[in-house]
C-alpha cells in the first residue's frame, strides 16, 4: 500500500500484535515453531488485525481487549496462506521462501492446522459465540472459494460473476470479517457493525482487484514475488478476463490461457496482450466502483479519526496512488 | 471392535449422527461435497460421537441436544484423517480409496479445512466457550503430536515415552475429549467430568495400542488396509519398540527399521522378527495396564447402564476378544 499509513491511529497496538504473533505460536516442537515463526517473519501488511483494531477504536479509546482477537485474525490468515502454498506449489511469497519450499508439504499442512487451532484457542477466551460463529462461517466459505478458484484455472469461459466470487472468498470475506468482529467487540449497535462489515467487504474487493492489476504491471521488488504469477498458474483475473471478452486477439488469448503449458512458457507474451487491451483500465474502473461503494457505507458511522482514515484508504485506492 | 456393541444404549442417536454428517457437509461446490461424503461413506467406528453420546447419557435420558456436538467431533476426526492421508501419501483407508488418492492433494487439504470449519460452526451454536476451549487446545496438541510422529519415523533410538506421546496425540486426546465434552453438556459435576475425561484418555491409549498390535497380526480384510502399514512408513509402534530393545536380533532389526528402503522392501521380514520377539505380548500387557486404569476412573461415576457399558468395553480389550 505504498506510502499510505493505514495504521497510524493504532501503531502501538499493532506493535503488540506483532509481538503476540510470536508468543502465540510458541510450542516445544522446534520444527513447528520454526515453520510458524518463518511465516510470521515473512511479514505482510497485517491488514486483518489492522482493520479489527481500527473498527474497535471507532467506539473506544482503550482497545487493548481487541489485541488478542486481532492477533487471532492474522493467524487465521496465515493458516490459509501456508495451505495455499502447498496447493499452488509456491516457492516464493513476499520475497522469501515459503514454508512449503523450506520444510515441505507435511510441515506446511501441520503448521497451518496448528496456527488455526491456536487462533481458535484465543477466540475461545472471549466467550463470544457470536464472534466464533462469523469466523466459522467465513472459514467454510473461504474453503469453498478456494475450490472455485482451483476449478476455474485455465477456464476461459467464465465471467465476471465467477471472478468476483473468487476474490470475495480470497480477500473480501476476511477483511470484512475483521472490520465486523472488531466492531462487535466494542459496540452493540448492529447497524454500525453491519456498515463496517460492508465497508470491509467492498474495500476488500477493491483491494484484491488492485492486487490482481499489480500482478500485471508492478515490478518484482515491490510485489515481493515475480509478476505474472497468476497467469503462470492459470488464474484468470479481471484484466485478463476483460481482454478475453473484448480484445481483437481474444481467440489467440483464449488458446494461450487455456493451456497450462502456454501459461508457463508464454507468460510475458500473455501479459503484453492483456496490457495492450483495455483490461488494466477496465479493472481499475471496477476497483474504483467498489472503493466508492465502500465510502458510502462509512456515512452511517460517527465522525471520528478512524472514519477519516478508512475514507482516506478508499481515496488512496481511487487515486491509484499505490 | 469385533462383536462388541459399544453403542447399544445410543443406537437411535447414532443413526441420527450418521445422517447429520451428510447434511452438514452440504455445499454447492460439487467436488467438495463429493470428497466430503466419500470421507463419511468410508465409515469408521464413529467412536468419538459414540463416547460423547454415552457420556451425555450418563446423566440424562434425552440426549438429543448432544447430537450436533457428537457430529462435530466426528467431523474434527475426519478432518485430521484426510490431512493425514495427504501427508502419509496413503491410497487406502478402511478398505476404500482415500480422498487424496481419488481427488488429489488440493481437494484433500480443502476438504479437511472445510469439514473442520463446519465442525466449528456447529460447536459455536452451543454458545459454550468452555467446550470450544478444550477442543481448540486438543487440536493444537494433535498437530504437535503429528509432528512428533513424523520426526520419529525410522528413528530406532526413541523409547516408550515418545511412543506414548505419539498415541496420546493420535487417539487418546480426541477420545478423552469426546467423553469430557459429552459430560460437560449434561452435568456440571466437575469431578465426574474429569473421571470421564480420564477414562477416555486411558481407554484411548489401550485402544491405540491394540490397533498397533493388529497392524502386525490381523488379516487385511478385518483391518481394512494392508497389514504392516506402520512399518512400511517407518512408524515404530510398541511391539517393534520392544523387539528393538530386547530381542536378540535387535541390531539387525535396528538396521532394517532405520532404513526407509528396508521398511518398504523387507516389511514381511520385519513383521516376522517382531512377532517372534515378545513384542506382541508386551504390547498386550501395556494395553491391559491402561484398560485396567480406565476402569478405575469409572468408580467415581454413578451406577448406570452407561457405566456398565464403558466397563464392558475395557473388559473387552482386557479379554483380547477383538
Amino acid at each position: 500500500m505504498g506510502d499510505f499509513d493505514l495504521f497510524k491511529l493504532i501503531r502501538d497496538e499493532m506493535e503488540i500484535v506483532e509481538a503476540r504473533l510470536y508468543e502465540n505460536v510458541d510450542t516445544p516442537e522446534t520444527l513447528l515453531y520454526e515453520a510458524s515463526t518463518h511465516l510470521i517473519k515473512a511479514g505482510g501488511k497485517r491488514m486483518r488485525p489492522g482493520f479489527a483494531l481500527l473498527a474497535a477504536r471507532m467506539y473506544q479509546d482503550d482497545i487493548s481487549y481487541a489485541i488478542p482477537l486481532a492477533t487471532a485474525l492474522e493467524l487465521v490468515h496465515m493458516a490459509t496462506l501456508v495451505h495455499d502454498d502447498v496447493i499452488d506449489n509456491s516457492s516464493i511469497r513476499r520475497g522469501t521462501g515459503t514454508v512449503k519450499c523450506l520444510w515441505g508439504n507435511r510441515i506446511s499442512i501441520y503448521a497451518g492446522n496448528f496456527v488455526f487451532a491456536k487462533a481458535l484457542a484465543i477466540i475461545a477466551e472471549y466467550k463470544r459465540s457470536d464472534i466464533l460463529e462469523v469466523i466459522a462461517d467465513a472459514s467454510m466459505k473461504i474453503c469453498e472459494g478456494e475450490i472455485v478458484q482451483m476449478l476455474s484455472c485455465y477456464n476461459v469461459n467464465l465471467g465476471l460473476k465467477n471472478y468476483l466470487r473468487r476474490i470475495e472468498r480470497k480477500t473480501a470475506l476476511l477483511i470484512s470479517l475483521s472490520c465486523q468482529v472488531g466492531a462487535m467487540l466494542s459496540t452493540s449497535d448492529s447497524r454500525q457493525i453491519e456498515a463496517l462489515r460492508r465497508y470491509g467487504y467492498d474495500l476488500g474487493l477493491a483491494f484484491q482487484i488492485t492486487d490482481d492489476i499489480l500482478d500485471f504491471v508492478a515490478d518484482e521488488e515491490t510485489l515481493g514475488k515475480p509478476i505474472g504469477s497468476d497467469i503462470r498458474q492459470g488464474v484468470i483475473t479481471l484484466p485478463a478476463l476483460y481482454a478475453l471478452h473484448h480484445d481483437e486477439h481474444r481467440d489467440e488469448l483464449a488458446r494461450l490461457l487455456s493451456s497450462p503449458q502456454e501459461c508457463q512458457q508464454s507468460t510475458e507474451h500473455i501479459i503484453d496482450m492483456v496490457c495492450e487491451s483495455d483490461g488494466i483500465e477496465y479493472a481499475y474502473s471496477v476497483s474504483q466502483h467498489y472503493a466508492n461503494r465502500s465510502k458510502r457505507h462509512l456515512e452511517l458511522l460517527p465522525d471520528t479519526p478512524v472514519k477519516e482514515t478508512l475514507r482516506e484508504l478508499a481515496d488512496f485506492i481511487l487515486a491509484r496512488d499505490y
